[in-house]
């Protein structure tokens, strides 16, 4: 017999097991309506790609953690790390085709061969979304909402979108002689809430050489936070009537404004002066999002506007605004309940004797007809172990046929929550079936 | 100015843009939902494995087209192949927390290093589906049943799926003295298709040194074909009386019989005896499916019954039945319908004036929460501009507000289908909407 090989993952490599895929593959589909609603279309790009197209653009750090290698080829190729740059490669290579405005989203893998800790993985999924080559502050503002409804329709309740623009964090900076050490304080400033405000002014003066002024200017407005317009005439008093950031005041009083009349939940769009996003190359509106009770994760869906994606593959100046959702931070979230409850179909068809058979598929066949998922169990194993079966698994209503259901044309169904039992004719099982699963508050699967 | 780096793909890679992406999210959805209304769960493994795991098990062809190297920590890597190698690593790994029967479908991306031809690409998604650890011909049944509902699901009218088992292709050479080159036989056999009869009885004496009358009963087989219980009866005469071979008719009987009672179209699944798939490892239930008006693009669905799936990574004997369906080979089918028509959402809300804004975005948002996607055309271009590029993208309703409307608070709605204009009530735009959107013969996206 040959040797066995040990099944075993790569380290920061893992498998998903039902349950856990399941709810990622949820998340994923709600992601996807909600994009589709706002009239986003995906696009797919290769995981592999040249080096060249990859390396260099988001610093050392990234091209160290990249998976780079010689194909059989002999190509310098390397797996994509995020899916920014293969969207900026992509669209200087398309725009042509596709025409301007262009709005995607793009859910796949990344790779990122960073020392795995902390929950953080070597391959997970990123799902962006982006509109390319407007800069209309419309779109700056249903970039906020949809991630409101984004966060909504994967069943978060409570959560909260902090939102600024770097026109008036550069207004201000600007104003108090910072604007060259501009890329510096937004670094120091995105640290804030980690932080605190006593490490960032040390930080400040010490790192930037910022004085005392510069210290207080810079915190005034990281202290600007609330949902109401008097937060942005505090920010208004800061910025001294720099004609960008009024353009991102007005802009901002319009995000405010259309979700009051939306009815959005009061304090799930906040302004907020502190955020800065650490990345260089945001120019616009700026967006954070945390779940109010599980802050440990840091933010679950950021992004912001950008003068000009793709500059590294085309001269054509391709301004954009965008997002993207930590669908993996979300999955710890909302748990790993691996091992069991992956069931998903809701029913479980018993196989009570081995000569049961046709019928069992084409009862199964005509409840799947009406819209109800049904396994079928494949083995006559004992009722009991079927049962726990289905237990194990969540089946919330089991279908038993055996001699006494045979013999009558008719079928038990049992209702897993309760062990209630029913004995049905054949030609009533799925209106009972209909009839167990709406009296159990989860939704038909 | 920095240098532009070219934008491009490596070789045998591609982009997809939005209407293709679309397309292939559309099949990739359609299955999923018929997947999980059989009871089949999703998991995830990595794309990248140790290459001790992937390397070896499916011969030296995907051996050299493995994409292997080295990673920054020195271990030997490589991207899957295709998706069963993970699975039988996976369930060797698993299996004890997740007990059997165990039905999952994986879809993702694979990669082989091919010689790009003939639509072939270096990257393709894969989306397998199977039950492990049951030998019940129940479940190959309806692996069959569910075969063609995938088809049906996916928008496929006109479609074959050809049935065979091992265990009557084995009886049939073990009679006639051929078991011993049986890999050999059914190899040839497998080409049968593509070549003909001639070809293969050639093959048959050329290489494997079969007798005149050893190739009969292989032809003789081979031709057998139809959806009656005479093909079975039929191909009992040529095995005759094998123990296995019997249990392997009964079950076809029992497809047969299903599928007629559940009123498939006649003539969808068909058994057939020159389908021998060619890989070595399958021990019962072959098959193989085919678009009547596509022949040029092979099987687009095929599968069978397999006695050991994990054997290189456990002693644990671990049987299952599943298939794959081709994705890609179906999206070339339905079309590559690129550059235009991708509107994800059915209506486009133009701008008509820059002063246009929050109202604007709170119509958007009152219209998709009555569930109908809109996209909000981001800047105030022309009407004639704005039209053109819902016309390229195959928005079906238009919606505009210029200074007329907005003094009656009215909208005018657009029929794209037919340019027929209809000004409403803005509290009646969303009626009016569902009623342009239902006279069209599309469905509400």
């Amino acid at each position: 017999m040959a040797d066995i090989i040990t099944p075993r993952t790569l380290k920061g490599f893992r498998d998903l097991l039902p349950a856990t895929a399941s709810e990622r593959e949820r998340i994923i589909a709600a992601a996807i309506a909600v994009f589709r609603r706002y009239g986003y279309a995906p696009i797919d790009t290769p995981a592999l790609e040249y080096a060249e197209i990859l390396a260099g653009k988001a610093g050392t750090e990234t091209d160290k953690q990249m998976y780079r290698f010689e194909d059989a080829g002999g190509r310098d190729v390397a797996l994509r790390f995020d899916l920014t740059v293969p969207l900026a490669r992509f669209v200087a290579q398309h725009i042509e085709t596709l025409g301007t405005p262009f709005k995607r989203y793009h859910i796949d893998k990344v790779w990122r061969g960073e020392n795995p800790q902390r929950g953080r993985f070597r391959e997970f999924v990123q799902c962006d979304f982006d509109t390319i080559g407007t800069e209309s502050p419309l779109v700056d503002i249903e970039t906020v909402l949809l991630v409101s409804d984004l966060l909504v329709a994967i069943g978060m309740d409570r959560f909260t979108i902090r939102v600024n623009d770097r026109r008036i964090l550069n207004a201000v900076l600007t104003r108090v002689g910072l604007h060259d050490q501009a890329t510096e304080v937004l670094r120091s400033l995105d640290k804030l809430a980690k932080v605190g405000q006593d490490w960032v002014a040390d930080d400040l003066v010490a790192g930037v050489g910022a004085t005392a002024a510069q210290v207080d200017a810079v915190l005034g407005l990281a202290r600007q936070h609330g949902s109401g317009i008097d937060v942005l005439e505090g920010m208004g008093a800061l910025t001294g009537g720099d004609e960008a950031a009024d353009a991102a005041l007005a802009m901002l009083a319009a995000l405010v404004e259309s979700a009051g009349a939306l009815g959005a939940a009061p304090g799930r769009i906040v302004v907020d002066g502190s955020i800065a996003r650490g990345l260089d190359y945001y120019t616009g509106i700026v967006f954070e999002t945390y779940l109010d009770d599980h802050p440990e994760i840091g933010a679950c869906c950021s992004g912001g506007r950008y003068d000009h994606l793709a500059s590294r593959y085309t001269r054509r100046r391709l301004p954009g605004v965008g997002g993207s959702l930590g669908v993996d931070r979300l999955l710890a979230v909302i748990g790993d309940r691996e091992g069991g409850g992956a069931a998903t179909a809701p029913v479980l068809l018993t196989r009570f004797a081995a000569g049961d058979g046709v019928d069992l598929v084409t009862l199964a066949a005509g409840i799947r007809d009406a819209g109800i998922g049904v396994e079928v169990y494949p083995d006559a194993d004992r009722i009991g172990s079927q049962l726990r079966y289905a237990d194990r698994h969540g089946h919330r209503v089991v279908l038993i046929v055996g001699p006494d259901e045979r013999a009558a044309d008719s079928v038990t169904v049992k209702t897993m929550a309760t062990g209630d039992e029913r004995t049905v004719a054949t030609s009533e099982v799925v209106a009972e079936i209909v009839r167990v699963l709406n009296a159990d508050p989860q939704a038909v699967s």
